[in-house]
């Protein structure tokens, strides 16, 4: 009998494979397909001759800890401490399912948004622990209430995206006020905020759950280099955490991965003297406004997109195709692969939504579109 | 409460710490400090500027993938299928961390032979299985009776460390035979076997597990490119397994860190059109000859080293410290590091051994010598 018999492989996996097979725009799994900066490609060719190619210390590359600290100093409510409170990880992935497997003990109930990204479930259910979903707005705002009421005594984390997959949708700041009153209610709750799109926000600038001071002390922050940097390939993500919950969470680490790949490390460490990160909302600004403008000549309707770089459609009123059928006809007959959004749902509902990653150049981003637009 | 109330920073991670601290020769976590192939570093470089920093497959870079395939074709007692019984693991202790947590359900019990590496017993607890310590005979042969009388009916994997870190011990043919009829009577366990060190081997050559036609069914072996080339910090190491239980270690990987560096994967995968495998044991025993030349200056006694870049010597009639202590004041008082055999004990049993890393350049092993040569 599995222990995840209810796992199959990912839509991601899918839709890539089929769009591959079927030599479909790929714009289903979200990753870029432009250059990486050059200024980054340039600091791995370089440093593939240097002294970078044994393990780092567990916690991670101690400069890029530093730096890591210098990033989100403005944004923590305290200070830091970066030999306690940091953790380079394999990717946020990774950093998210050795939390849970870390602090997770059976029974314990975890909150969890629903729809949400495909991750959570997994470490929750091996640690025979239990997803509590609740549902979202129908504009995906959190709904505060029902939140609220589906605390139980068995209550040990509420996890957060923000921004948020697929729906782009960011957290107001006085959603996190309402976050913070409602853990203060529930102080043996620990509150697991995966920000990885953090820095591809657009009008409403992301406030990270860690500004919130009354908080901090239960608070885990995850983010990821591949996203903000273009690099979803290289793996590296971080998280922070107090240090009484990052000493369970590296005792896992430790035996889980031990250590996070070095050259990329160093990379990002020293790519990170060099770049500014506030630039990088400028560029998906722009190619969500090109991508959204392109799009109204099609049938499709357009969600509202505030952060991520996943672009949200309906296609009622197109078909009646559930949309995984949808999905499937739309790499088939135009060749362009999306998302369906009934995966990010725990029952699977299908909402007529699909989800486009944007983080394409623009010839990419034309081309699909006008094949979207014979739909 | 912690899941894991035991576990402790590693030694590798103190050791190290404390070598740094003190300027000494770290002889202890096991990583080479000579640079690595330079055609390997040349791949890197170029690579830099290609399309490689995006998500592979989630089991991996598919030439990477092809690569292993004939890499172990001789070995494999039967053809293996990449698609759906390898997998690419950020690191051999992913891969066994993954697997273990994949397969193993409360009050399993797991069979592990006395002393071990390290990596083992958390992903056991985890998964609330049970690990069941066999200790090895005195000269770290297996003591096949006493392990035939630890199976129960509850036994549901036997780990197995083939060459083994840290005594170096390699399983004769023989060996592999009495395992398979032993597993023979046990049609429902699993073996794991780790080979991490398989092309690091001396007098007698290292024989995989999976070249045991009547087991193969449930065969798992964790191999590691890190070792093998001189890159511990890269993370990259893959596992074969039978379709049906790499099923559900797929399962638990799309969701613990989804895919593996790209860039790493890549290079590996090129760099096995290039590399004579087979020459990585004569360097490595041209190393340990040297070094074993150079401790006869000093009272420290040899034990047999047949495979891993490891060397454990006795320091009995030198000084009554425990092993621990001794390590440290090695590094205080000499200005070199090593590993306490104790550590791999599960009950930390002290018999005065410790662990040298000689995967170092010639010039720093001398140098260790000769401050060892006044202990
Ligand atoms: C890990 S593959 C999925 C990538 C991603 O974050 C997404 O497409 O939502
Ligand atoms: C993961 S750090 C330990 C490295 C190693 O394999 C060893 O020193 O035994």
């Amino acid at each position: 009998m599995s222990k995840l018999p209810n796992v199959a492989t990912s839509i991601f996996t899918i839709m890539s494979k089929m769009a591959t097979e079927h030599n479909a725009i790929n714009l289903s799994q979200g990753f870029p397909n432009f250059p990486v900066d050059e200024r980054l490609t340039q600091i791995v060719s370089k440093l593939a001759f240097e002294d970078v190619h044994q393990y780092t210390p567990m916690a991670g590359y101690p400069p890029l800890l530093n730096k890591i600290t210098s990033l989100i100093k403005t944004s923590y409510a305290r200070n830091i401490i970066p030999e306690t409170e940091l953790l380079v990880t394999a990717g946020a992935t990774q950093a998210i399912f050795t939390t849970l497997l870390a602090l997770l003990k059976p029974d314990d109930e975890v909150i969890i948004l629903d729809p949400s990204y495909d991750c959570y479930e997994a470490p929750i259910l091996l640690s025979q622990a239990k997803p509590i979903r609740v549902p979202l707005n129908d504009d995906y705002t959190p709904n505060w209430n029902t939140i609220a009421n589906s605390f139980s005594e068995k209550t040990k984390m509420i996890i957060t995206n923000n921004p948020h997959n697929p729906t782009g949708k960011i957290l107001t700041e006085s959603d996190l006020i309402t976050l913070e009153n409602l853990l203060e209610q529930h102080p043996n709750v620990v509150l697991l905020s995966d920000e990885v799109y953090e820095y591809i926000t657009f009008e409403q600038k992301h406030i990270s759950t860690h500004t919130r001071k009354k908080i901090l002390d239960r608070c885990i922050t995850v983010s990821s280099f591949g996203k903000s940097f273009h690099v979803t390939g290289w793996k590296i993500g971080y998280l922070v955490a107090p240090d009484y919950l990052m000493k369970e969470i590296k005792k896992v680490h430790q035996f889980l991965v031990f250590s996070v790949n070095s050259i990329c490390q160093v990379a990002v460490s020293e790519y990170l003297d060099l770049v500014n990160i506030n630039e990088i909302s400028t560029f998906y600004q722009e190619k969500r406004d090109f991508f959204r403008s392109l799009l109204k000549n099609s049938r499709f309707q357009l969600m509202p997109c505030e952060g991520t770089y996943f672009q949200v459609v309906s296609y009622a009123g197109i078909s009646d195709e559930n949309d995984v059928d949808f999905c499937k006809r739309l790499i088939t007959d135009y060749g362009v692969a999306a998302i369906p959004i009934s995966n990010f749902y725990a029952d699977g509902k299908d909402l007529k939504l699909i989800r486009f990653c944007f983080a394409k150049d623009n010839q990419t981003l034309e081309e699909a579109a006008r094949r979207l637009s014979r739909v």
